[in-house]
């Protein structure tokens, strides 16, 4: 940012991150006197942005306005989070401006197909390389410059306004960001005690490991796999931080193994005109595992990818929904349905298996709802508790944090010897469900 | 309305009913010479509603500007209709502009309650009595002021416009409005076959008959009934014209008796304590029957009915849904679903009960949608025929122009000696199956 001098007392004023700002006028506080004042900027972020991302600085200005474009700090970093598509921005893009200008681009939607045929013969014409779809959750992990703070208690805002954000005293740091691109600080933390991140970034500081962090001990999807056990990470993507182009399947999956980083499972690559069958092949046996299902990509990755999932997913996900029935949105339940729909149709249930795919449909919305009444008639609000493994009660203190900027409501309800257990509480589900059992109206 | 002579020639013009009227402006045209203007009658209708319903002519001139409120010509007939609730009024309430002023308001929504005990006890504090819900589609019939034309035919508002709509030409006329306030040339029709209503209205013309139209052969919702068979009338309530009050339930029942008019079935009047414990005996009865419920109300009705609804009942509209799941919203299948879950709960089911209540959910979930998705991939369009019986082809067009004036996509597909078979046809669910089918991405 501009150097600007506080014309009351002479010192280096600080952009205050945390207000209001565009991308044309910042408030800035003087760390001496305290004087704040909104400053002009113009041809400054605009034109760099224009010109490193090649989108118009007026779609950004508008994007902010709406709410859907934030500047806040992220772990003691200035950062610009796209929080809605903006352009050819996806969601979850993030820019931060440390001493340079970086780029990491959101995690691009994948598209779902009801049908794999002819789906995947129109969509991929001549090959299908077929990755497992982990169910946990999607991360991005890049190298980027950062101030020179401790660690994680460098994520609390009110830490780190006593800190001067200088030029120079920046180092490299790497970062894992979920989905909505803002810093989690136990996946952060917890990506490099499982992985060794420094070779590989240090040869390719302009890419993003782009995957899944999987396993019953995270805070944000639990489930057991057998090969993860508590907490594991698979990559599944490599894509640079500018362009978010990916690397091919075989670049990614060659320069995985020289790092000794861990690709998901592939369970192979097919011919475009042959792959839906192996898939329902692949999609039946690892559905009686209760796995998820797989991401389809072309070789180059010049397709965009396709996804599919096994019933047993769409039922575990119903399932889950339906414990918080009012908390999840009526979109999520009625597009699961149609999952299923469309996939006994084309797997041409008999009528045995159809009857069975019936009935662990209509257990997954029955069971858990009779359940939740249950509790919530026995006076137990609607809750769900994680156990995660940290270093100190502090470090659970911060992660809490994260969620609440999230907009998650969640409370560390217990912390004995590194573990903690954090709830997250349901709170429409909690008081419909308490209204409706003491006779309020539907 | 008031008069107004043309300016160019002096002949008596009209009101043109079919342009967007205001209460304060109108547009006239002159039969003769066919001039058209727009007048300005402030201080009249404005003023005749305040006075006569007790409602702000602003908030009714708000609700015309949204589009919740217009002007259009019903069955000859020049017509306000409030498509949404306005102030006090129903949606469904209408106002024709006969030689006098009739106002027949919307039948009020019905609340539902998830769980009976103690919703009972709390909303009726003494005794309820226990009325059959039906699944058939609610009609009001009420005795107007009409223009004396030709019955049927003056539905069509091409044909009447050709017409003077002259004050004295009155007469007292029967007609049936479905829930949105829209006059049915079919249920008008055989409403008057079915019961006798002349001496009913003659000794009672400021009150309205609210009932269900049930059976197999009617064109909106067909349940065979044993005791109904192809088409009949069930009578629920009794209400005043311009108040909308409600007769009691005794008055209801011995007036209905002294005109032979059929009430809905009572099942008995049970103190609010117990109520809710026959109510569950009777909706596991009549559920077995595959009947649809119940509506409770106080004796006195002073106080708002509620409904309840049969498990069989919340499936049979699950698997109608699922037959056109891209035309139903989906609010509809969430919250059948919830219902479903209140119920298992307070019915304190059985394992053996939930895991069959289990299967009937997921069954009427899952196989219609896998034959719709059969059917539409044979290049079967996903429609739905029902006949009806009419006394000329003319007749059934005249009703398959009446479910379009509703925004309903229909046609007579077939007419043969007083059948008309008539198709609604439901291109969501067609069009966006034929393209998940053949590939598009969800």
């Amino acid at each position: 940012m501009p150097e600007v001098n506080c014309p009351q007392c002479s010192s280096k004023m600080r952009v205050d991150w945390r207000r209001n700002n565009t991308l044309t006028h910042f408030f800035y506080s003087c760390p001496s006197c305290e004087l704040e004042s909104q400053i002009e900027v113009e041809d400054f972020l605009e034109k760099k942005i224009e010109e490193i991302l090649g989108i118009k600085s007026e779609k950004i200005e508008e994007s902010i306005k709406k709410g859907n474009t934030k500047f806040f700090i992220s772990m003691g970093i200035p950062t610009l989070l796209f929080k809605k598509e903006t352009g050819k921005l996806e969601s979850g893009t993030v820019i931060y401006f440390t001493d340079g200008f970086e780029v990491i681009r959101g995690f691009p939607k994948i598209r779902r197909t009801l049908i794999l045929s002819p789906a995947l013969k129109n969509h991929f014409n001549d090959l299908v390389a077929v990755e497992e779809k982990m169910n946990g959750y999607n991360v991005r992990i890049a190298c980027i410059n950062s101030p020179n703070l401790n660690n994680l208690a460098d994520y609390d805002v009110e830490y780190f306004s006593d800190k001067a954000l200088e030029v120079g005293e920046n180092s490299k740091k790497v970062v894992a960001l979920t989905r909505g691109g803002y810093i989690c600080p136990f996946t952060t933390k917890n990506a490099q005690e499982l992985m060794n991140l420094d070779d590989f970034f240090a040869d390719n500081p302009d890419l993003v490991i782009c995957g899944e962090m999987v396993g019953t001990d995270n805070p944000y999807v639990s489930q057991y796999y057998p090969e993860i056990g508590k907490l594991g990470f698979r990559v599944f993507d490599i894509r640079h931080k500018l362009s978010n182009e990916p690397l091919t399947i075989e670049d990614k999956r060659s320069l995985l193994k020289r790092y000794a980083l861990p690709p998901v499972r592939l369970f192979g690559v097919f011919s475009a005109e042959e792959a839906h069958e192996k898939i329902i092949e692949i999609i039946k046996e690892i559905g009686l595992e209760h796995r998820e299902g797989v991401v389809m990509k072309h070789p180059s990755m010049e397709i965009p990818p396709l996804k599919y999932t096994s019933s047993q997913a769409h039922d575990r996900e119903i399932k889950y929904a339906f414990n918080f029935p009012f908390d999840f949105g009526r979109p999520f339940f009625f597009s699961r349905v149609i999952r299923e729909g469309f996939q006994a149709y084309e797997m041409d249930d008999s009528p045995e298996e159809l009857e069975k795919r019936a009935q662990r449909l209509g257990e997954a919305i029955i069971y858990p709802m009779v359940e939740i009444i249950k509790q919530i008639n026995d006076g137990e609000p609607a809750v769900e508790d994680t156990t995660i493994n940290v270093d100190s009660k502090e470090e659970a203190e911060i992660f809490v944090r994260h969620l609440h900027d999230l907009g998650v409501s969640a409370m560390l309800i217990e912390y004995k010897e590194g573990q903690a257990v954090i709830r997250r509480i349901y709170n429409a589900t909690t008081d419909k469900i308490k209204n409706f059992i003491n006779g309020g109206l539907y």
